[in-house]
């Protein structure tokens, strides 16, 4: 494997490829936000959107159609515009010796492509071939929470239902959401166009392709990717993944089975002093994370850990976090930050 | 025990309390629809909704405020006004030797009241002491789909998380999240007045008591009258109730695991023939139910019957239904059914 490591010890020259989307934009956003060391910068898109102006920084950018040459002397790629597209170009990034931290699923399962959670496993960064992969953004909400549990007993079974927004399917199923909603409430109920069924006060088992085991790509990548990011082949999961009408944020009911009792009082401190999570959790006043909570906040939220009343060696937690920020572009520039040279001298 | 078993032989006098509710609305539309041998109907409420006018097959009703002398002579009552009125009037009630049907959650968990789903145990509703209980709303969807898989194999653990609509909260909560909506459409976001937080685009656990176990009241409704139904004192379940910005129907996202293996195929077979559901299920279109598909529909919906990826001997499953109807007021009239007499000629 070649090593790329670090990124080069000047400001950089930075490529966002899939740069009108929403997870292109709150990447463009959280850039800004914590001064990410660009020199230069570089929005990029399919021809679709190509033309578009984006102000950045105060500075007026238009967006270009993704060519060959668009990776020309560039030192650091974010692509969140597919898998297809992310294929496509991996070869001219590398080409050019650029570093591509990767949102889309193209990636995320190859062996040598390192798959990370800044706060769970940040040293796999460092051992790249070119690409770093961004994992999905259930599976970065699930682990962040299981990471620290995972020190006080090593985790043997996960079952998880999830609670995903709109935002997962992109900016136009927020839009869509919003918009049939309110036909909905004007009497006049409309089919969906991007969404496959209408989410106005609906609710539906997640889109992705079914695989032969009956298990949607969505609920897989949840067992692959956590697998993957917690380094337990025979972790056992299952999923059963759920898109509801909420905008941005996804949440999780997670019953977590232990190898050993866990205190959950123990495991609520322990979480408490993890990084990347906030516990919300007062039983007198039955306040615990929602949605509104996290929405445009690093933090993802946790809180009614407990036991499990069925199994003595079992927890049940519940959490929620931004998708598109911590699901997606803070995590994204939360890995590059990592093979930034200075955060290592 | 008393035993009144049956209702009488001819037209009944039937009293309806809190009948301008939800439920209590429903529940006169459903007694008209299935033609519910009703002689003379008594609408009673609290003093709040005294003096409404409600039309039932044609004739206008006065709802009344109940009193001591508003159950004289009645044959049926059927009360979905809380468990302190239901608590109040029993006696009342049973001086008269009416039968309750009561929704609420007064009477569920006391030994000698029979706990009815009637495609679950109608035989439990023949011996009573006056009152028969209808489960609570996720209880009864629940068990309709584990009571024909119980007879496959006994059902030995259950982790379900829920997907509650508004209706759970009453008319008054659906009629919020539709104001609360709106307003957040309009760019002028409003705090709850009925529910504690706004549903708006949002979600959040259930708000009922929470419980020294740190499980809430709805959650331990959903352990204790499972076991009560299906009548097995040692069943394990663990339950996560969530409120959803859905109107009137609940989903379930239920893992089930059993004491031998259970063909996922041969479970969907048997559940398709079982009454009171319908499968929807559509791999190749990915097509499961939602909450659209059961909205004032009287079966529930059950899709998504597949093996547990983490353990051999369990099955995940989804299931909707409209939490008013089945989950409520359908519910407690086919409980009055099985105590009419002409039903066992």
């Amino acid at each position: 494997m070649e090593n790329y490591s670090f990124l080069p010890n000047r400001p950089l020259k930075v490529a966002v490829l899939g740069s009108s989307g929403a997870v292109g934009k709150e990447l463009l956003k959280i850039l800004a936000e914590r001064d990410f060391p660009i020199q230069e910068l570089v929005l990029l898109s399919s021809a679709r959107s190509a033309g578009k102006c984006i102000k950045w920084k105060e500075q007026e950018y238009t967006i270009n159609e993704v060519n060959k040459t668009s990776f020309n002397n560039v030192d650091l790629v974010f692509a969140s515009a597919g898998s297809s597209i992310s294929k496509k170009w991996l070869p001219t990034i590398k080409d050019q010796g650029a570093i591509l931290v990767d949102n889309s699923s193209a990636f995320r399962m190859i062996d040598d492509v390192p798959l990370v959670v800044p706060e769970v496993n940040p040293q796999k960064a460092l051992t790249h071939s070119g690409v770093i992969a961004n994992p999905n953004c259930t599976t970065i909400l699930l682990t962040l929470a299981l990471a620290p549990l995972n020190h006080l007993s090593k985790i043997k079974r996960i079952i998880v239902s999830t609670y995903q927004s709109a935002s997962g399917a992109g900016q136009l199923a927020m839009e869509e959401l919003k918009f049939l909603t309110q036909q909905y409430l004007n009497g006049t109920p409309q089919s969906s166009q991007v969404l496959p069924y209408s989410l106005a006060f609906n609710l539906f088992l997640h889109n992705s392709s079914m695989l032969s085991n009956n298990y949607c790509e969505e609920e897989m990548k949840m067992v692959n990717e956590t697998r993957k990011i917690l380094d337990n082949e025979e972790l056992m999961i299952s999923a059963t993944c759920v898109r509801v009408p909420v905008l941005r944020a996804h949440s999780e009911s997670v019953n977590i089975e232990f190898e050993d009792k866990v205190d959950p009082c123990f495991a609520s401190e322990i979480l408490k002093k993890s990084k990347g999570l906030r516990v919300i959790e007062d039983y007198e006043t039955n306040r615990f994370p929602m949605p509104s909570d996290v929405m445009e906040k690093d933090d993802i939220a946790i809180g009614r850990i407990r036991k499990d009343l069925s199994n003595p060696n079992a927890l049940e937690l519940w959490l929620c976090g931004d998708q598109i920020r911590k699901g997606a572009a803070l995590n994204a520039v939360q890995i590059a930050e990592i093979l930034l040279p200075k955060k290592h001298e």
